[in-house]
């Protein structure tokens, strides 16, 4: 058993009572919830850079509503990113990318004076909008930081109908700035992120730390499927053309697919029109999340799930049409970066760290597309996530800052030899 | 193929333009949708008073909203109900419960100065509730005429909270008469509802007219599915508790044992929560409408699919609970009114009257509580209700109205032998 180093347990301790002053943020009233551009995100934003503030980090709220705080000194050094999310699912747990964030503010702290020495400029960023919460579009704040910011999503809506356009200029901000939030690549070193794992594979094998090899290659679909809205009463079951039904059995296809080929489908939504008690459902929408290590392995999946909606449709009499709603391509983590992760797991004594493969998105695919990346996985009791119960032990989360600071001082000991 | 009066030809195609009139008066901007208690159910009970006083019919709205015109003449005569109602679905159809009235409005017409020569007053009823829109609670309108109404309801609410008793206030009724509206079953003589088939077995026979000799054995359920939520990436198949999945297996297994057990079973609705594309849904609530021709038959059906949720359960790791929100036991139609609709059928040239079983709820459900009822179905093409292509020809409507109008007479002169 392996033990973390007393400032680390202390500003350990110390990330716990954030992360519990954090979920009083929510605009749910017993529970946590804290979306993309609203008065929660601003009051988030406000106490996260008053610690950033405390830790000597000169900070700014970025074109995108992204907080970032970044170390003094001479500006021509490169830049190590630190970062994660401080924006929530519905109902959410208090330490899914909040954890992260608060990892990087304490490793400043850690380094205390000796970041004016290293050889790069350290800018710690809480993403704004990573679960997609809000407007179903996830990645939207790490999507401004790549420079990879969608010009077509301006039109998406929320629930209320508030479109993305207009909640930017509610929330104080510029649409026709949110460019300025992109990093020029060519001053970046790297993008490093800590977060709890959201499985139980650490803690399974029993390790309080991994290092994260690749990122899902994620897509979302919204799945059509529309039948004959009949009376539930004198509708024989030959006449009826049940949309539900045809839903119910496309869902089932998904998780009996994706078991067969070892990858992970969930259908998170339903929604059944007209929606009466005693009516045959005429349209049901859900949607489906489909993760696999590779992009091709997953999308071979996903096309022996189409075979499959097809043929329940052309069995029942429904018609069926989906839609694309997000696709990230499987991000590889950078060798250079992992094996500086890997490092500085070493060094907290936790022996040779796990592996793993997050079949959860995160921040780092879209710093992917412009930087390396690399990920330090955190235990999570029981794999629990989107959840109130999702938890990391302080003590796990002490040994990750002594394991993030190694990495951080291997990385910038690494440019320092190269530059 | 047998032709319809010239009288109730007539008629029949106003009854066609009124269908249309009543069909305009809709809270949905392109559909139909007038529930109990609406500003919308105040302008039906409007249009159709001027044209119940135009028959000559003394007009009334009871206590619980419904419309009630009786002939004039010795109130000492027992009363036959001729009725249906004039709420609806969500984006209905113009026919269901509407064309029963104004086919027991015609009739009054057809009868003519006969009518003051009868032995029996005759009363047309436009319930005011059958169909449970508003409030989830079918047959509102007429518990409250066959005295079964159920104090417990004054607190169920709509989809915007506001609760019966406010809503009955709201309407400018007093929910403490709400009594009065009962009939004292000894004045009765019977109730007669003509009412489209709301299924395919007319069209199938090629009969414009059936006569229904029960109505259907209905229970309906509310059915919560506990799982729990997790995060969609990074939670395994093996420890997933998936509500939704669960949810569809049961109303699959609702089909699949209907089907087996030539009942009928129908899931209409289906919530899921959270309810996030990357989130393992954690409970999904859903309804089913379950009916048969006998009560006893039906309950034992209930059970086989009960058995079936509780196994879904067990392999799942989920806790299913069912509350039943609605009971009606199956209602025989009175031989003595039956065979006057038959013979009323049999007077139009149609000979051998199609007998039914009624998979659909009627008013005549509640009106069988306290006095014998019977109904003339009318031919349904496609079998389509409960959507906006429901319909029935002119041509059935008349024939209709001269077997309805032969079967009224047969009544009031049996009833005249009897005195």
């Amino acid at each position: 058993m392996s033990s973390a180093s007393r400032a680390a347990t202390d500003l350990a301790t110390r990330i716990a009572g954030r992360c519990d002053e954090l979920a009083r943020i929510s605009s749910m009233p017993d529970g946590i919830r804290r979306v993309y551009l609203s008065s929660e995100h601003a009051r988030a934003n406000d106490l996260a850079a008053r610690w950033m503030t405390d830790a000597g980090l000169r900070v700014r709220q970025d074109a995108a509503g992204n907080l970032r705080g970044r170390t003094a000194g001479d500006d021509t050094r490169p830049v190590l990113l630190l970062g994660s999310h401080l924006d929530t699912v519905v109902d959410a747990g208090r330490y899914d990318g909040i954890v992260g964030v608060l990892m990087g503010i304490a490793i400043v702290e850690m380094l205390g004076d000796r970041v004016h020495d290293l050889p790069v400029t350290i800018e710690v960023i809480a993403f704004s909008d990573e679960e997609g919460t809000r407007f179903g579009k996830a990645l939207m704040g790490s999507s401004a930081v790549a420079g990879v910011w969608d010009d077509a999503w301006w039109e998406l809506v929320d629930e209320d109908g508030v479109t993305l356009r207009d909640a930017f200029t509610a929330f104080g901000l510029d649409p026709a700035r949110v460019h300025e939030a992109a990093v020029d690549p060519a001053t970046l070193v790297g993008y490093l992120e800590a977060h709890i794992e959201q499985g139980p594979y650490l803690e399974r094998a029993d390790q309080a730390l991994g290092v994260v090899t690749s990122i899902a290659a994620a897509r979302r679909f919204t799945v059509d499927v529309v039948g004959e809205a009949r009376h539930a009463g004198g509708t024989p079951y030959e006449m009826r053309h049940d949309a539900l039904l045809g839903a119910a059995e496309a869902a089932l296809a998904v998780e009996r697919i994706c078991i067969a080929e070892r990858h992970v489908g969930t259908v998170g939504t339903m929604h059944v029109e007209p929606g009466a008690v005693n009516v045959v459902p005429g349209h049901a929408r859900f949607s489906v999340d489909l993760r696999g290590e590779f992009d091709d392995g997953r999308d071979r999946v996903w096309d022996e799930i189409t075979s499959a909606f097809d043929a329940i449709a052309g069995r029942r009499g429904l018609r069926v049409s989906v839609s694309e709603v997000h696709r990230a391509p499987a991000v590889f983590c950078a060798p250079r970066l992992t094996d500086a992760v890997r490092s500085g797991i070493a060094t907290t004594g936790e022996g040779q760290p796990m592996e793993l493969f997050s079949r959860a998105g995160h921040d780092a695919m879209s710093l992917g597309l412009v930087t390396d990346v690399a990920m330090l996985f955190l235990r999570n009791p029981g794999g629990i996530s989107h959840h109130p119960d999702e938890f990391v032990s302080t003590d796990d989360v002490a040994l990750g800052l002594d394991a993030l600071l190694a990495a951080v001082l291997d990385v910038a000991a690494g440019q320092g030899a190269s530059t």
